[in-house]
């Protein structure tokens, strides 16, 4: 259709409000309707973006911050105990998300911490451990993420979980996550009956020191390769976040003869092969630290205006840019909408809750879906929403991951390096997959789904850029 | 565009010859070429295709071999030597594909049969052993596909191999083949060096009874369930036919907890992990057993007119068909085209062999490729090649398989059951995902790629179908 047809006909592209293009649509006008929204943020957010925009250190910034991002290595080093690894002392926890205290902690984040310090033995009951959290006596709580940590869902770190520890050989970072229990009844999602501690007893005493063993084994010749894993499995129908099916099995073989040769009785190593191999999840806690390398090798590049965590603890929705250090940037998480498990609904859903957006601001997760088009059998939809998710990160990204790449759309790289400008400007925001924790503390999982986060954190980034760029 | 539109303009629909298309296309007149071309076969298939097309039979038949051949389930019930499963005596050997001679064996099934005489002791060098062979004595050959038996590429079986067996619980068939041994240097592309005699010795000695003892040990609660790893692994990437990683790792992930407590060695155990682990084809020989039940199950229903058997020698392409029982229809194989390893090329590459082709007979391998989009890097072109290789093939399919599912096809099932009358009709071939072998034998595989069965061999079995037809 060339420009040279507009004189036979009238032909309008139309910017904006759909309210114009309906009535010449309704006219027999072809339209064609460009999807514009006006930026995020009040009035304020023209000026801040001005100065944002104008900033000299800006584009060199980003291209720096995103650099590292894409170079960062992963590999598996280690497996400790986090007393150890992170110098947790007794009482001391961390949690998922930006900082929170007990009172306004949500449901599944209270039920996490609660069966922590049952595990602990801080505690006889579960009403023992809510009063000594309550009282804040001889309990400190932490970000994981103020400890290059993260965890899924409530996130909750105790002294005595063991650790996967991963360093980047590129830019030298380390990042830790605890190992994933499974799903449904289990302590990120909330739970802590007898079955959950019991089974964290068991990762303690005896899946941990197993994996230490293999890991260790394995790191003589060379260390598991993190990142190599988890570019495989965008290949093999994974998006590395609510699907992490392959990126297991790949992690189990590689790691077997070394386990299988630990030494360690064969009736055990044959129940942690079961254990991993049973859990589909099992990738997620190697995935996520893989992701927070890369993030934290953006960190702290003057004037960048790249995303480098996003993290939810249930009530807040957090982000920190490279620019602005270790700022949050909160909001009240949204709830989640998806598929639920047996009898649960939208009712028992509790808001967003997990640094498992480590994989989205890491360029995997949701915004590898058309990685992933099963996903959607998880998370709902249809296969076209997955695929279109994916394209739409790209409108809020910088690059195109070359290692993270999706088989359907040509082998294109994932949309990598979330641009909070852009995301101000075109008011499209982060597609993350995520789980879905029961609202009542103790419940568990209910469900899986899509949610975005709360719009005002990115022009609040923004402001807090253009207080820190040079003046107009 | 309605018919309407033709009021203002003239607008043509053209099938056939692209001639009369391009004519009017040089006029500026739109066109839409409808992709149509005369039946395969010569003067007689149209009175052939009448006859058979009208037979009262047909209809009904081909819905109870499709029916069958969807129902048909896939359970690995045992890992036996073939001179002990199939009664195999010394020097009865089974290949792939039609009957065929020593004298007009290619270079890949000869280099097969040399190193099978060196496993099996019946010579002590490849000269003696291509003496034996081509004076016949004391040595006799048969088609795997005779003995409810399937072999990749050359397919060659003797007494000492180790075989999975697998039982198809619904219809009661059994079906074997042997243990994949891996890429490259490998006996069934021909090569037969030490170290390719070594590896089946091995695998005789070692890995065989492991896994019986594994499997055996597994059936005891329930067997393994081949069918269903191979519609997961459809979700994972997976076409089954030249890309079985996901297929393997889950395959090994559920023998695995019986292999640790099978009471072998340590080391023994840990070589058998990584052997099965590092060789990322090893499930295809379950696949196609897998295969061989569905389409075995579909047999000998009077007037179908639905390929139950598409199977390669290296030298003759061969269909069997329901309605014709176990008579061949062969015609010359052709040679792949697709990507080569190393310094290989296309004069290097031996026409289409083995077995294998089972698998797109079942609705898998090349019938799958929309499922596999990441095979385009194995076996050459596009990724939207491949989803259009899949979309094409429903046009010579009777079914939608319900248990294999592509799930960017929005989880449509895969096209099973080809029908020789529609082959035949529309012109359209099978496609085929093939490994491909170096024509010297005792090179070992060149590369990978995509092939169809020589045109003739489909209007063959419609004419013998009509035969078999009552008059009109």
């Amino acid at each position: 259709m060339s420009l040279l047809d507009g004189a036979q006909s009238l032909r309008v592209v139309a910017v904006g409000a759909q309210l114009f293009s309906d009535a010449l649509a309704a006219q027999a006008v072809p339209v064609t309707q460009v999807d514009w929204r006006p930026p995020l943020g009040d009035a304020g957010i023209e000026a801040d973006l001005a100065r944002v925009l104008a900033d000299p250190r800006r584009g060199p910034g980003n291209a720096a911050a995103v650099e590292k991002m894409l170079t960062a290595g992963a590999e598996l080093v280690d497996v400790r105990p986090a007393g150890e690894a992170l110098g947790l002392g007794r009482g001391e926890f961390l949690h998922a998300g930006p900082p929170i205290g007990w009172d306004r902690a949500a449901g599944p984040l209270r039920g996490a911490l609660i069966g922590a310090l049952l595990l602990e033995g801080l505690a006889g009951t579960a009403e023992e451990a809510e009063a000594a959290l309550a009282r804040g006596d001889g309990v400190s709580l932490d970000p994981c993420h103020h400890h290059r940590t993260v965890g899924p869902m409530a996130g909750v770190v105790s002294p005595s979980m063991w650790m996967f520890e991963l360093r980047d050989p590129v830019h030298g970072g380390t990042a830790w996550c605890s190992l994933n229990e499974g799903l449904g009844k289990v302590l990120r999602y909330g739970a802590y009956g007898p079955e959950v501690i019991e089974r964290l007893r068991w990762m303690s005493d005896v899946l941990g020191p197993l994996l230490q063993t293999a890991v260790r084994s394995h790191a003589k010749t060379s260390p598991v390769d993190v990142k190599a894993i988890a570019a495989q499995m965008l290949q093999m129908g994974d998006e590395g976040h609510n699907r992490n099916r392959a990126g297991t099995l790949m992690f189990l073989r590689e790691i077997l003869p070394d386990l299988i040769r630990s030494g360690a009785p064969t009736s055990e190593v044959a129940e942690a092969a079961r254990f991993v191999g049973g859990n589909d999840h099992f990738f997620l806690n190697l995935g996520m630290p893989a992701c927070k390398l890369a993030c934290d090798a953006a960190r702290d590049v003057p004037g960048s205006s790249v995303v480098v965590a996003m993290a939810r603890n249930g009530t807040d929705f957090g982000i920190q840019v490279s620019g602005t250090g270790d700022r949050w940037f909160t909001g009240p998480a949204n709830t989640p909408e998806g598929l639920y498990l047996g009898s649960f609904g939208p009712d028992d859903a509790n808001p967003d809750i997990g640094d498992s957006a480590i994989t989205e601001t890491g360029g995997i997760g949701g915004f590898a879906m058309a990685a992933a088009p099963a996903i959607v059998r998880f998370v709902g939809g249809e296969v076209a929403d997955a695929i279109e998710a994916t394209r739409l990160m790209y409108e809020i990204t910088l690059a195109e991951n070359p290692t993270y790449q999706v088989p359907v759309l040509g082998f294109r790289g994932t949309p990598t390096g979330i641009d909070a400008t852009l995301v101000t400007r075109t008011g499209i925001l982060p597609h993350i997959n995520t789980g879905m924790a029961g609202k009542v503390a103790g419940t568990g999982q209910v469900g899986a789904g899509l949610v975005n986060p709360p719009a005002s954190i990115f022009p609040e980034a923004v402001a807090a850029l253009a207080e820190l760029a040079p003046p107009l």
